[in-house]
């Protein structure tokens, strides 16, 4: 009888969780509200909250055998312990695997969302068949996920692939980004930034998608933003290729609905950027997954540790 | 008795080689002259080289065990195969480790010179006991080496840490780098992009020790251009650690005699680049092996593998 996974995709108002085979098929997913990132939330109360939903599961379907978590956050190494979320301000040091498993009686991975992702990613996604992978997520902000050799990499205090804080403006008219610096790669390539910047240019405020649409019909403001978005990753990229040689990227997110924009600027901007025998080596690929990739990801993981 | 390394440190005009004890004590240090970057130079040229000089320690020797050589350029994984050299253009896909092993009879390791230094500083250096490190190298150019949990790190080419081509300037006023770029940090913080950069606001040609001791004396122009060079060294390591989480840097070569300028800069806009939570947590240390950096890590490559 195959082995089942029960994986889950934890955000501050929202949890998602399935159930995954050893393929990757995805079976009764479901998910809960639920208000994380309340001030006043403590450990027990996250544990009692995902205890319950998990419950809902697992009191059905006797073959789970483990129980996989992506959660917001900087967790440390492989541990599956919270060391904190900007998000979570409350939760410190959580031993989120540890408390969770001794409720639910079955063993408990938890790892970073963004690295989960591309787990995912390379496990089941568009970079099947690869050993190393940084994958990009494009969303309300810019995140990433780095695996080096097989193996998720997270840092010396798991905040490897801050990959949205990459500095691609360093003149006088760097766009400002939420983390307070300047010139961010997030703030010219999140889903927000895309946004903002065309309000910028049109006085108009349309979200990622109609921003896509005017663009397809030559609407020359949203075809520069898009391109521009494209552009600052493809320096972004550049920079983390220069460091660490890994031929494959993914991206991921909204945002890559408008992939017939971002990718001829991502590669031109990459490639321009890179030194000379390291270009048109690297390949730039949309995730094939999307919004699964978490939950494949974390999946993927409690099979790996 | 106590077994032996012998390790070599190979330029394109000079090889150093020395006898090493596991405690890193370096015996016998050699030098000798060959022009290996000589267009027409053969792998084979290069084995007699290797092999002729080698056997002037092996012959005396007894208790040498293997051979560990720091070469500059690519290397595929750890296999001791050199895919490339840009110093080197004859050599392609050279099996230096393998071939030299069977003239001389030993197992023999061969790595990237830059990779062999930060080996070297990990294990007797300024990094002694972590597990994590970035190492920079501030010569004609500047490179550097990565090891990522004890294990030296190459990437899928053997072009990982091209550290000097990060780009730390994309204004107009950016600085014309080697690799025909614009605004990569080698074309503020090598030895010789201080010197070059001294001479375009001073007008006169000094070497980087010189300027050293101008800016001592509080010479303005001398000064600027130390500091800047560790601006933009700050940079380029803040962008390293977004990306790697690392918290041990150390720096070597004959620029790091001007720390007392240097490190100040870097730090501080280090700190300045970093998001809020890593900031004040990473620690760039000078050199203490600086140029047997790479021998004592071509000698600790020999035991790892």
């Amino acid at each position: 009888m195959s082995k089942l996974v029960l994986a889950a995709d934890i955000g501050g108002t929202n949890i998602r969780a399935a159930i995954i085979d050893k393929a990757g098929h995805i079976y009764d997913e479901k998910h809960v509200q639920a208000h994380l990132s309340h001030t006043k939330i403590t450990e027990h109360d996250v544990i009692q909250i995902l205890e319950d939903f998990f419950n809902t599961f697992i009191k059905n379907e006797p073959r789970i055998e483990a129980v996989g978590i992506g959660f917001p956050g900087f967790f440390m190494g492989h541990s599956g312990i919270l060391a904190s979320s900007p998000n979570l301000p409350n939760l410190k040091n959580f031993k989120l695997a540890h408390m969770l498993s001794n409720r639910i009686k079955l063993p408990v991975t938890a790892q970073n969302d963004a690295l989960c992702a591309a787990v995912g990613e390379l496990h089941f996604g568009a970079a099947k068949g690869q050993k190393n992978l940084l994958h990009i997520t494009l969303g309300t902000g810019v995140g990433g996920g780095l695996v080096l050799n097989h193996t998720p990499y997270t840092g010396e205090a798991g905040m490897a692939m801050e990959f949205g804080h990459l500095r691609v403006s360093q003149d006088s008219s760097a766009r400002l980004c939420g983390c307070g610096g300047y010139g961010c790669v997030e703030a010219y390539a999140s889903a927000s930034a895309v946004t903002s910047h065309y309000f910028d240019l049109s006085g108009i405020q349309l979200s990622s998608k109609d921003i896509y649409k005017k663009a397809l019909q030559g609407e020359q403001h949203a075809i520069n933003v898009l391109e521009n978005a494209g552009h600052k990753l493809g320096m972004a990229i550049a920079e983390a290729v220069k460091l660490l040689d890994i031929h494959t990227v993914t991206i991921s997110g909204g945002l890559i609905g408008a992939w017939s924009f971002l990718h001829p600027s991502i590669m031109q901007s990459l490639n321009h950027q890179l030194i000379p025998p390291m270009q048109h080596k690297i390949h730039v690929l949309a995730s094939t997954l999307n919004d699964q990739a978490g939950l494949l990801g974390a999946a993927a993981l409690t099979r790996l540790q």
